[in-house]
């Protein structure tokens, strides 16, 4: 039987506060990866976490782990984490609001004298936010779990021009440990991860949904710099039959690859499929018949299956599309990740965890990618639980409810204290 | 019965070689409106008639007219007409070779001792390249007519700022005749208006014939600033319902205006339909959904019914699209213009010469605008004939093969005996 936890929702809420206070940029905050705004956010809760009296340490990529030390201190632990960078002019809850569930979530553990079979480990990952500050996938786990290669290390942050090693040696911490092969964690001393995330999509909020089960972070399949090619022509002069129309050719595929979409949803294949940009080119212009268009495609499934069968339909359209269109498609190169399941026992615990606190849910992939998919990739057991959220992420209109946080705060303490059992 | 006629189609053969010499811009030529360009081909034109003994007289608008006397000097006159000007690195054939087949037809009469029984008179028209110099329709031909309005002269030349006034005072001519109501022509005194041209799109030459008879001059529905407004979200996070996706609602409708056209094409419906330009806007970007597209819409048909069965369907389109997809259509102001069909008289008179000549011909609608459109605003009967050419309009590559153009102008020489009988 557990014992009657619940989270230090008080503790989350002042963490949030300091936080948000530590790096307000304007309307929202900007906290650089291996920069002031993250360094500040890891002294911020390191600070809480010795004074709830948890053993903090920090490993070679300045990943802070704050532990509550269980029964059995050889047996493998649980980690809750998430990162503390954000994007610039972001919002306060994306990546933090994982690391102060874990905070939460210890702390009531604490509070209420329960002692855990085994550590349980808040994880305050470093350098998550790829995309905004270094153009390389979860630097700061996949160095923790030895994934990192050492040339992602030499890899520019886009503003400073200066390399991922320069700005972590900065920062104190020690690049050269991935030459030397040393990292803190892997599958023989962790036996379970999880990471509590805002959603970053709109599905909670508008099914009213406090609480989304992770079953996967999707893969991808993805034309960055792709066109199609036709022939630029007078458009009162030029009958149908004599067309090479590049914009008719374009406007075709993204139709019908909308309707592939919707034919294998309605079979019930999970996956979006997007067309990010779609242009005729400069020399584009009125009366004239568009003699080149560019776009951009984006193919996200937990299913790699789901992907192939979408990639497979945009060539059959293609070819189709050419031969009757006379235009030539050029997709430059592909580019895409695989698909990272989240492992099923965690899924199953999380579950029980919402159904014994009575708390609503629902099983959901995931939008974008998280460190558990580094976590997973490293075949340590991952999951995810995803908090509703207004306004999507990754800008200042985060609008994450506190009740819903509490809830989920509950749900990851429940599940970890199962665990750790 | 009609004499034996032949075009003095070497005259003409000369007159382009001394064109594309006085206006040889790169590969192609420039004959600027109102310019040095097009007041040297004037210049060269009027000589050869004052060579071959016809009648020159210029106009306020600096028109050109170049007159084989008939029997009946009272009569109203045959006029074969088109322009000299071209636009910037254009093609030595586009405008000239209308032209040029007046003066090889009037000097085959001139030569074989024909006298027609009223005027018969070649017109070289001013600045018919509205596009390419002074962004008004027909300045040349509606100032001949009496059409044109006192605020198109103010109409500034886009490269050098200075309005059609004062360039058209430079080159010695009298925008005032504009405001005093004075014009050469019209219904009064001319029975009849010929233009030739080469074909702009890829109609005759695909299908091997030499000579099109111009249905009429398409008229227009145009939208040129166009756009789709929906919701910028993340590609990854954003389930189908819950987009409101720009590009996709854009693909959609541009597709389902592709089908419609395709469905009034079997129909026997004439018309072009063009989505000149398509364009995600400068926030979207990769792994993102596009919040708003722009786009520009050309339909063009003889028909003015067949290009608002196209709009019909258009705002049908539009309303479906925008209430299942959660878009916005914001259209801008629509442009257009009225269709301009060809005298059947004058429709039935060529098909009758190019029978007697047995040369193939087939009737085709005009792609472009020309100044026959003007004519026809004017009550003139107005005709066109195309002439098989490669390689478009307006570009250096024009290529009418000079036996199609003789064939052409042995067609307007019997139309324009038989016509001034």
């Amino acid at each position: 039987m557990l014992p009657n936890l619940t989270p230090d929702v008080d503790l989350a809420a002042e963490l949030f506060a300091g936080l948000r206070a530590g790096s307000a940029d304007g309307e929202g905050v900007t906290r650089e990866a291996y920069g002031p705004g993250e360094r500040m956010a890891h002294a911020l809760v390191r600070a809480a976490a010795d004074r709830i009296g948890l053993e903090s340490s920090v490993d070679v990529a300045g990943n802070l782990y704050m532990t509550l030390p269980g029964t059995d201190r050889a047996a493998k632990r649980i980690i809750i984490g998430s990162h503390l960078d954000s994007v610039r002019n972001g919002g306060n809850y994306d990546g933090a609001a994982g690391v102060l569930a874990g905070m939460a979530a210890v702390a009531g553990m604490k509070r209420a004298g329960f002692v855990p079979g085994r550590d349980v480990t808040v994880m305050a990952i470093r350098a998550e936010e790829a995309g905004a500050w270094f153009p390389v996938s979860y630097p700061g786990s996949r160095m923790a779990l030895g994934l990192m290669k050492p040339d992602g290390l030499a890899i520019a942050r886009q503003d400073s021009g200066r390399a991922l090693a320069d700005h972590m040696r900065e920062e104190g911490f020690d690049p050269d440990a991935v030459a030397r092969g040393e990292h803190a964690i892997g599958p023989h001393n962790v036996a379970a991860y999880l990471e509590l995330h805002i959603e970053q999509g709109p599905v909670l909020d508008a099914e009213r949904i406090p609480v989304g089960i992770v079953t996967g972070i999707p893969g991808s399949r993805r034309l960055r710099a792709a066109r199609v090619v036709g022939e630029t022509n007078h458009s009162g002069g030029t009958p149908r039959k004599y067309r090479r129309d590049a914009a008719a050719a374009l406007a075709e595929l993204a139709y019908r690859m909308d309707e592939e979409w919707c034919r294998l949803d309605a079979m019930g294949h999970v996956l979006v499929c997007t067309f990010c940009t779609m242009a005729t080119t400069a020399e584009a212009g009125f009366t004239k018949i568009a003699g080149e268009a560019t776009f951009q495609l984006d193919v996200r499934s937990v299913s790699p299956h789901a992907c192939d069968m979408m990639f497979e339909a945009l060539h059959r359209f293609m070819d189709e599309i050419a031969a009757r269109r006379g235009v030539r498609f050029d997709n430059g190169p592909e580019t895409g990740s695989r698909a990272s399941p989240m492992d099923a026992d965690i899924r199953a615990g999380l579950r029980r965890a919402a159904q014994a606190l009575g708390i609503p849910h629902r099983e959901m992939a995931s939008g974008g990618g998280h460190d558990a998919a580094a976590f997973a990739e490293a075949k340590i057991p991952a999951g995810m639980l995803f908090v509703r959220n207004q306004h999507g992420s990754h800008n200042p209109k985060e609008d994450m409810r506190m009740e819903d946080f509490a809830a989920a705060c509950a749900v990851v303490q429940r599940w970890a204290a199962e665990a750790a059992q």
